[in-house]
């Protein structure tokens, strides 16, 4: 893991990084304002055709590190941001533009798109998860947690299926592939599962199917008015304190 | 309008009053140890079969009172708590009994016994805001909220669906019957609705239905695991940062 370069704004500290071919950015709090801490990890993803520097991505990190104290990793998923976009990747996009244009339903190429993704992004996040957590200011004891949507929740599911590091997920506005309710009904973790109400790209019985199915006991739906992508705020503050129970009791500080 | 009694513990002001035949208790921030403030008003209904000051209200009311500084109004439903029991309710009670005791479906003579009390509580809800409006500590020009589950669900729908008053609820677990339906689509305020995932009692069909015939533009539906009185606690305190963040802004502190 090297760190490529760092900068500091508004008591936000922004450490770019890159293990092997993956490309990412750590977000914690300022030890030289906050003072050094040890604390949660919260692993962020971005929506598809986005970037680990997306606007909302950024501002989501920002809420989590300025209210919690938690760091924030984002990385490039496989094709996006800074990274090359294999033939693979060429040809879904292709296939995808070709079927916008020709007017006909882009759900089922985005939904096996994204999980096609999503299978690769897997091994990349728990490559990330091996590498932040040699950190000395991340406590490699303490669950981490996962916070997508769209294409980041696809990924977040199934990651969060497999890997006992994470341990409280919010995710939301999924697809429900027969993968995606696979992996679905494999996490045991706490979730808040954000549901746009009038998703139009995303059935709402398909994405009510896709909580039902969660494995975890705990489990907390949240629908808001609006489409795929617009959800209000006040999930992400909510998303915060979500965070904060379930992953809270695990900050230590540094005496 | 009569005040019959008052106490105080831990910070919490408790005024039993008395409107004709109606009984009630508001709660305040003790002026003697917050200093006096004019802030907005939060109508908090029982379940069926319980009262004014059954558990749940008081630890919900103790909840908004002491983080937001609300006044919180509880009064007892026709026919609960200190109320006597009209030869009507009687029929319906002994109905209900009788339903149980055969082993026969209880939702519909619920869902319509629920809907005879909330036609009868609306106008009481209205006579109650009207009296404590008329209190100095009560700011009469802000919204009011509504906080109720079950049959304070129905009675919170009816009344929000018709008294201007009504700024924001926080209602859930509602049978959907043909009338609920219809008083969801009059509701124009942001309502927070509270939706048992694996309610045995309602039907999730209908609870969804609900939520989606509301007529907000601003509407929040929270589903969490568990039964039809099961809701966590968390949802207390979402319920409370629901209402500052419609009504808070109405706080006027008194110079």
């Amino acid at each position: 893991m090297d760190f490529t370069s760092q900068s500091s704004t508004d008591g936000i500290l922004e450490r770019n990084f890159t293990i092997s071919d993956i490309s990412g950015i750590l977000w914690s709090a300022d030890p030289a304002t906050a003072g050094t801490a040890i604390a949660p990890l919260v692993l962020m993803g971005h929506p598809g055709g986005l970037h680990k520097r997306a606007e909302g991505v950024m501002a989501r990190a920002a809420h989590l590190v300025s209210t919690q104290g938690f760091h924030v990793a984002s990385i490039d998923a496989p094709g996006h941001g800074d990274r090359t976009r294999s033939a693979e990747d060429v040809e879904w996009v292709d296939k995808l533009m070709r079927a916008r244009a020709a007017g006909e339903p882009v759900g089922p190429i985005i939904s096996a798109f994204n999980g096609s993704i999503a299978e690769r992004s897997v091994p990349e996040w728990q490559q990330t998860l091996d590498a932040l957590g040699e950190l000395a200011d991340i406590d490699a004891n303490a669950p981490v947690g996962f916070m997508g949507m769209t294409l980041a929740s696809e990924i977040g599911m199934r990651l969060a299926a497999v890997e006992p590091r994470i341990g409280a997920a919010v995710l939301g506005a999924s697809f429900a592939s027969p993968d995606t309710l696979r992996a679905a009904r494999q996490v045991t973790v706490p979730v808040q599962y954000l549901l746009p109400w009038d998703d139009g790209d995303i059935d709402r019985e398909a994405g009510l199917a896709l909580f039902d199915a969660l494995g975890s006991e705990q489990k907390f739906l949240h629908a808001t008015v609006g489409q795929h992508h617009s959800v209000p705020w006040v999930e992400t503050e909510d998303a915060a304190r979500f965070f904060a129970r379930f992953l809270r009791p695990f900050v230590r500080n540094v005496t």
